[in-house]
């Protein structure tokens, strides 16, 4: 597959969460592929000066309505999870994994983690609800802490989040198309455009 | 006219200029009034917290590949001022003036200033360019000095600013359409949905 779509996301974004239930209809659309970048937002924010919308209360609170908005519009269930700002180092490690170790279980973590985070909403951030969270959908919690250890996976997190801070990248989401950057779940439109 | 979109701007900001050159369209389409509500972005920022886009090096570099795309769209003809960011607090206590004391001039003058700002673009920091640019479209330097001399002129943009702030805004345009507020002219579109 030619064209493709570098998706580079954190699943303690809630703007992620949307661009992730809209980019496959989108990669379907233009017959394009998807490649997940998995990325520690924690990591762009330190690397590049930006921090969180959520810093500046107006923004913040602005931004729930907002979201909300563009959930009813692409209707998508989506309730703003009470614990954010969570701490995703773990399930962005786990993710890494399951695409290094594991590719064929990524999109089903992915899935399980954007919904636990984004719909139910979970408090993801303490180990225990991670663990029950994971355990319910049939990730077995031993193997997922093992692999989250892995050293070669922990390197992975780091050199992706680098790579992305390289190309430009300082926020979340962040799709590319080529060398074509677009920043937010709020210019699909303009990665549709750049594939067509 | 009963529908109406408020539109608190600075003409210092380039997505204000982007939003202006929209705003005329959307309201003959929806059949609704545009109430200019000039504001100092400046001073929304101090009273929030929030800070220009700009001051992250990575999002101000993409910030203007983004508003280059925009402006493609909308087939509005841009050029992001080698200036920015100006100060902008003459320019927008000229606005709130001729809204106040010759409210027939506003709209010559928005125009004057936005394209002034972001078509042509001039140093409109510097006043002397300032002055030679209103004296070229019209406007006499000496009434205008008066105008964004007078203290109720002053008074008023601070009014504006404060009412703003108190209203939910961070940053500059922001569109309400009775209390649902939108910030960015990436958001024009739920403008007309409000609207509709």
């Amino acid at each position: 597959m030619s064209k493709q779509i570098e998706f580079f996301f954190d699943v303690g974004s809630p703007t992620s969460y949307l661009a992730y239930t809209q980019l496959p209809k989108i990669a379907a659309a233009c017959g394009a592929g998807i490649v997940w970048r998995p990325m520690l937002l924690g990591g762009v924010f330190k690397a590049t000066g930006n921090t969180s919308p959520v810093t500046v209360p107006a923004k913040g609170r602005w931004m729930t309505e907002d979201i909300g908005r563009w959930a009813r519009r692409y209707g998508v269930s989506f309730a703003f999870n009470p614990h954010f700002p969570i701490n995703t180092l773990t399930m962005m490690r786990g993710a890494v994994g399951y695409q290094m170790r594991q590719p064929e279980a990524l999109l089903r973590y992915l899935e399980v983690m954007f919904r636990a985070m984004w719909e139910a909403p979970c408090n993801l951030g303490d180990p225990a609800v991670l663990a029950a969270t994971l355990q319910q959908s049939g990730f077995e919690a031993a193997a997922f802490t093992a692999l989250v250890g892995d050293p070669e996976v922990k390197a992975k997190l780091i050199a992706n989040t680098d790579e992305a801070v390289a190309r430009g990248v300082f926020g979340a989401p962040t799709c590319f198309v080529g060398k074509q950057m677009f920043f937010g779940q709020d210019r699909l439109d303009f990665v549709r455009e750049a594939l067509a």
